[in-house]
């Protein structure tokens, strides 16, 4: 524990827990004979991305053209942008495909239209499927729209039909491994039924990408699926906590917020730690929103979050953590107080960087990362 | 309008309605017989800073080290820091306090020894009192605290008193100016009634500094105060909509989102706007919860918010746009929309620049800031 030199909010990262997740999720993912293309939506860092490739990981999801555009630049050359495509930003696209093995995404015979009239090089492409709570994706109860977009993509040309992607999103809601299993079970049913379909029209040996991080961390049997794609769970955070695709001592994100306010009045600590640290997003926890759980230092980090310090409220930079009366001495002003977030991307994605348990700063994909390349950027 | 070249989610800013802001307030607070000492929380730009001080604005706020850091180097010399005094960052403060008139604020009499013991320059200390809801501040109701902090800061040294600081931040959650007026006058009642107790106790002549954006929106008569420090008028947002702070074509900001989806089953256009571009705030909008709407495009800009374009729902890059089945037409795949966030503040704070309609980039606080000062940091 290097916190001496921590003197405003950071943003903490337990590299070993995390570096054991990955090892974990690999080995998973091996086990269920699959492919492992985990989401770097997560952590938008390529030092992370290392990690990942230490365990022998080589394809990547991402979630939008900039996360590509930085992660092809560190080296990765098997992309799967896992957005629906862009019709307006082509161009990227087109560059990137120069550049990198690419997947994309798309989920209308409009966008396949869009793209097979735009592209130049050859991309993969999936056709997303919704098999659940509705986000992007052709409804899986209408395969007739998957299979029109097949025949259009079919047409020849720069965009061969790899597959059918899903997100099961679901899950994230479920409350427990029973309950995620189910709705995998569900949802990957659907899925091989929107196969099917296509399969009878012609369509076989189209390949299957699923892969949640509650599904891929709690499922036994994945069935014929062909890659897996999470992403949360290199951090975890409370969301994935409560699906119970996590324990206590898994959480490998913390937000190190200092203590400038003690309220034992009304049995709160104010944080310097608000939603520019942590993000607005918040969870149901035992009846009721909130935002982080504290933590106990330990000696290696921080110990499983606690239920009885709870962060109720965040405004821009204040976050107001509840503490029960007989708890308030052990806060101090000028303490540092471990909040484990709610939700690790959105966290993340606030800070300009991860500040490691042994002191290193890892750099997160930033406004900046151009310049901090050695090879000067030809974009 | 040069929407042409903007090919993914962007952050654009509407200069001439900011400016026309900037000027009103400015008016509206010099009626008021006070200081305008304007929040830059909310847009953290030096770009932006430099029209305030175009209409004489020369004192701002701002809610951390960083943000004083950045403002100090563009050349702002006046700042007061609006969240209580972080004792573990006093070598920063004192930095800091050794280049320009700073501000601080305590709330506690361990804050106020802390700030002394530490303090090695003068800065100028305001006790901050809490007058409504629950955050940082010593309760109104207890008086004692606040005469504590002033006796303990009264002993000598750097740290001279220089008044009250209130935020009034129930308004954000009034409906209709009637109740924002009564909020401010409840509020300032409180606060007038701790400074009358300190009177009583031989601190005479204590500045009085408040300010929220409702308020000094709304409010005609402001009482004895010395200084007003709103933030979110540069831009406002729905959140201030809803309050009735600002109209609804007086919305300054919107994160120009690409159409990625087209759902007519479910009367709903996937956007390429989630949580990372426009936060995963929300507010309460003719009963249920909302993260923007959509705003027609027009000559100069955008019109009004559309109360039937609702953002139902983000996760981390998508955005859910419910649209009634009539009004699906006007959206095609590949369309920009502009999405008038929520809670522009937490919008804004997610982007490293803003696009202006005129198609100029302006620069916001972004890790990077340092090196694109043309003199060298010595910090």
């Amino acid at each position: 524990m290097q916190l001496e030199g921590i003197r405003a909010t950071t943003l903490l990262l337990d590299e070993r827990r995390a570096r054991t997740r990955i090892r974990e999720m690999a080995a998973r993912v091996r086990r269920a004979g699959a492919r492992f293309r985990p989401h770097f939506k997560t952590h938008q860092s390529a030092g992370i991305g290392e990690w990942f490739r230490a365990e022998g990981v080589a394809a990547a999801t991402v979630s939008s053209l900039d996360m590509a555009e930085y992660f092809a630049a560190h080296g990765w050359a098997d992309l799967t942008v896992a957005i629906p495509v862009n019709l307006r930003d082509l161009e990227r696209l087109n560059r990137l495909a120069r550049e990198v093995d690419l997947g994309v995404l798309v989920d209308s015979l409009e966008a396949a239209r869009g793209l097979r009239a735009g592209l130049e090089d050859r991309v993969r492409v999936w056709i997303k499927v919704q098999c659940g709570a509705p986000r992007a994706g052709v409804p899986w109860e209408d395969p007739e729209q998957a299979l029109a977009i097949a025949r259009e993509l079919e047409r020849g040309g720069a965009t061969p039909l790899e597959g059918l992607l899903a997100h099961f999103g679901d899950t994230y809601h479920a409350r427990g491994a029973d309950e995620v299993r189910r709705i995998y079970r569900d949802s990957l049913e659907r899925l091989l039924a929107v196969r099917a379909h296509l399969a009878g029209h012609g369509f076989s040996s189209l390949a299957l990408s699923v892969g949640d991080t509650p599904s891929c961390s709690l499922v036994e049997d994945f069935g014929p699926v062909d890659e897996l794609r999470p992403g949360c769970f290199v951090f975890y955070d409370l969301q994935q906590l409560r699906t119970g695709a996590c324990g206590g001592a898994d959480l490998a994100l913390a937000v190190a917020c200092p203590v400038i306010g003690l309220r034992p009045e009304r049995g709160q600590v104010v944080l310097h730690g608000g939603a520019v640290h942590l993000s607005a997003d918040g969870v149901e926890w035992h009846g009721r929103r909130i935002h982080g759980l504290a933590a106990p230092w330990t000696a290696e980090g921080w110990g499983a979050p606690d239920s009885e310090l709870a962060l109720v409220s965040v405004s821009q930079e204040h976050g107001l953590l509840e503490v029960p009366p007989a708890r308030l001495p052990e806060f101090r002003l000028g303490d540092l107080v471990p909040i484990l977030p709610a939700h690790a991307c959105l966290a993340a994605n606030l800070h300009p960087e991860y500040r490691t348990l042994g002191g290193a700063r890892v750099p997160r994909l930033h406004p900046g990362w151009r310049a901090t390349l050695s090879v000067p950027d030809s974009g």
